[in-house]
């Protein structure tokens, strides 16, 4: 891996971890009501097209982390569908 | 542009919009008890590196949706730090 995609790749590892801590909470809260679920739908179809991305361009960091991603995601989702309205 | 750019621009379209409508919700309650603090800050931290990542392989749609999700991802941060607690 060369320096540039090292940044790249770094950048997806924060990007990803960072969904961990939040998913964590909305599941420990059993609540999700801050949660918008415009913001949810529209990362995780995000997500999908940046995967697609990486994919044609065989971008290797962006293959791999939003792959991750988008299951961090899909739980976000899953829990705003479950915990949104209490 | 071509058709690969243009996933590309959809996937960063789609990702940085939905960031509009959870940021305006924080904003509008006056709360980010369920945000996570780790998230708000790893986030804007990996959208840092993926910018740079953009600027040093010249990609646009990188470059383009991440310079605006930060400014995005940096209110979000903003709101979880004044409104986080209540």
């Amino acid at each position: 891996m060369d320096w540039k995609e090292l940044i790249g790749f770094i950048g997806g590892f924060f990007t990803t971890v960072s969904m961990i801590p939040q998913v964590w909470r909305l599941y420990k809260l059993k609540s999700a009501y801050e949660i918008s679920l415009a913001f949810s739908a529209l990362l995780a179809l995000g997500i999908v097209f940046w995967l697609i991305y990486g994919i044609v361009l065989g971008l290797p960091s962006v293959i791999i982390w939003n792959s991750i991603t988008l299951v961090l995601v899909s739980s976000l989702l899953y829990a705003k569908l479950k915990y949104g309205r209490q």
